[in-house]
């Protein structure tokens, strides 16, 4: 497996494009995906019991089984709390876009990301759909258009593409995400798109994308909050032409690592771009008892408060990171616990097993500095790991949540 | 029962103070607390696995069974995941003051706050001590050195004192407590202690302090973070020479009752004095399934960042407060929820059965940038109801946490 220069219209019949239509003031706010031939779909959704309209139709075809055309995603409004006008709202946006594409509104999904509890604008909507619906395209640039209009808060775009060879057959595999706030999924983020000409089953491809989730997506916290939106789906049609993947076997376990890579890389991207973030923060926990234990006390120590500001304020405190594995609900021995924290700049062994070490201040800060900040715990009490992401707490998370729908 | 000008030292046989012994810079860092017969002790602490040296000290004491006749407080230092080292400083801290006192080290209570990670300055603690004990007293401003002592980054002081009349006796309980920052209590606050001269069995004190604990300290939240030091105290010394509560009747529950109030409003003013704080958040969840549901639901509303940010801005956003309900574990139906927010200057319903209502923005902003907001959800779908208090999320937070140790 390689990363590539590529995008979501690299694998073979796949389109995109995005488009401003008005949800958003300025910034682009619709983006469409397609595929040019029927294609086997997977998909995790939020556990929020707070669903919006587009997660409870997306759910409902992804258990029906068939397959799918097309993926609709509008950004701005999330049509999240609306009520049965919400659920009107997007059956229409489905049968939109189905419409153009020649197809039945249930071979279309739909994604919304924006603010919650308002209505969405359907005369833009709707419009914009039929307007925008002539620019889809195959091209690198398409697929850009469609990465930036599933943007909310985000600072950057999230994309990746790899490639790897199944059965002497070249297979793309492509994804964007979006994030930035109200991030703490609890089975997806909240959006991320995967297309991929290879050719596998349906349950071989659900298998293989809700155990990635479980250490991608629902391995990341910016502030805790799980959206009512969160939604991972992902395309395979086929157009590969590779064997079949429809058991445990070889080129499953090539494909799912390759999809994992894909997933993990929009993860991770997702967390360094938390809304606010000027770090991102990396916590490892080793020689656990169970892994159950290793991701309740890695996720715990990224998610805390105290810790995610005193990384912003570099100041090197690790009996927060002790704290907030004391109340995670993961086992481990205090007496045990060893921590250090480290960059690209170096490392500082902080605990040795449960006593504080003497450590110098300035390289602390030096080292807490830097961009990319590892937490290491080891707890010398079993073989089990797990890895979190997370972002620092800064003033900018509280300026942009305090004054989101202005 | 009603509230009167008073603290811990107006109970019948109370004596405190407070200084600075050097543990902080220039703040006082030093209390203590001491009745002048043996009291009956509850007590109730963190649920954090990892607990401060003192706690672990404290939950002994009170299993004992024991009376005791001091609490020995220093903040700046939280004496918590400091090792061996710490417990052995804990104990010599006991031993200390109850020297002075002539009674055993285990008739002595300990708490400490403060930065965890970092043994204590013995030297400076046993001086102090020895040096402040001449200073204990009876009067108001003995209370006040002692509320002022046991504080972190609290703003203001957080004290009250009530009377009320049990066997044609006066009953007098009052309370003092620090909280600030690290507040996400799991038993208890970071520290609370009352005194009473009430003469009631450990066993009924016990019961009384844990179910009101329940609903008071365990419904506050300002950072989601539950400290390892959580500690709420409660000494009883029978001066009152009120008919010995041994059992539920009448007496304890007018003493309960009166109890409830002294630590509901110590929490409210913690949750009020949240690190960086502008705003007191409180949340009524009614016409829930259960108390359970009702619980879950009312904090996971005070405890969402983003709740609190758009507190903070006064951004009326109410689908952040659904949002929070649907990830809380707390089961409700969406179609029945009423969601209103208000304060002194007026209320808006901005949700009725699930649908978002159309609202004045001018006025939304107005109710939402007074000093006390209030959150009422209906879900109609029962007889339960609880209610949870909170803070905003600002700058300050961010900034007092960011450089916590220096």
């Amino acid at each position: 497996m390689k990363i590539i220069n590529g995008s979501i219209t690299t694998p073979k019949g796949f389109k995109a494009t995005g488009a401003h239509i008005g949800v958003k003031k300025h910034k682009k706010d619709l983006a469409l995906i397609c595929s040019d031939v029927p294609a086997t779909v997977a998909g995790c959704f939020t556990k929020n019991t707070v669903k919006a309209a587009s997660v409870l139709w997306d759910i409902n075809v992804n258990d029906d089984g068939g397959t799918v055309r097309g993926i609709v995603i509008n950004s701005g409004n999330a049509n999240a709390c609306t009520g049965q006008q919400g659920i009107n709202d997007n059956t229409e946006m489905a049968a939109v876009y189905g419409g153009l594409l020649g197809v039945a509104a249930n071979e279309i999904l739909v994604c919304s990301t924006g603010v919650i509890c308002v209505n969405l604008p359907m005369d833009k909507i709707t419009s914009g759909i039929k307007n925008t619906f002539p620019l889809l395209g195959s091209s690198r640039e398409d697929a850009e258009l469609a990465t930036e209009a599933i943007m909310t808060t985000d600072t950057f775009k999230k994309s990746i593409c790899v490639e790897l060879t199944l059965d002497g057959k070249t297979v793309t595999i492509a994804g964007i995400a979006k994030g930035s706030g109200m991030i703490h999924p609890n089975m997806a983020t909240l959006l991320s798109f995967i297309t991929t000409d290879a050719n596998i089953s349906k349950k071989m491809l659900q298998q293989a994308l809700s155990e990635i989730v479980d250490v991608t997506y629902n391995m990341i916290s910016v502030d805790g909050d799980t959206s009512t939106n969160d939604t991972t789906l992902v395309l395979a049609n086929g157009m590969a032409q590779n064997k079949l993947i429809d058991c445990e076997n070889a080129d499953y376990e090539a494909f799912k690592a390759a999809l994992h890579a894909v997933n993990k890389k929009l993860a991770i991207d997702i967390a360094r771009d938390g809304e606010g973030a000027t770090k991102l923060i990396e916590a490892t926990v080793t020689g656990a008892k169970s892994e159950d234990d290793a991701k309740k006390l890695a996720k715990s120590i990224i998610a805390s408060s105290l810790v995610k500001a005193m990384i912003f304020g570099s100041d090197a405190n690790c009996g927060r990171v002790l704290c907030a594995m004391g109340y995670s609900g993961g086992d481990f021995k205090q007496a045990g616990v060893d921590i250090t924290f480290g960059s690209n700049v170096g490392e500082i062994q902080f605990m040795e097993k449960g006593n504080p070490n003497a450590f110098d201040e300035d390289m602390a800060k030096k080292i807490l500095s830097d961009k990319d900040i590892f937490i290491k715990i080891n707890l010398s009490d079993g073989n089990s790991s797990a890895t979190a992401w997370g972002c620092d707490l800064t003033y900018d998370y509280v300026k942009i949540n305090g004054d989101y729908r202005s």
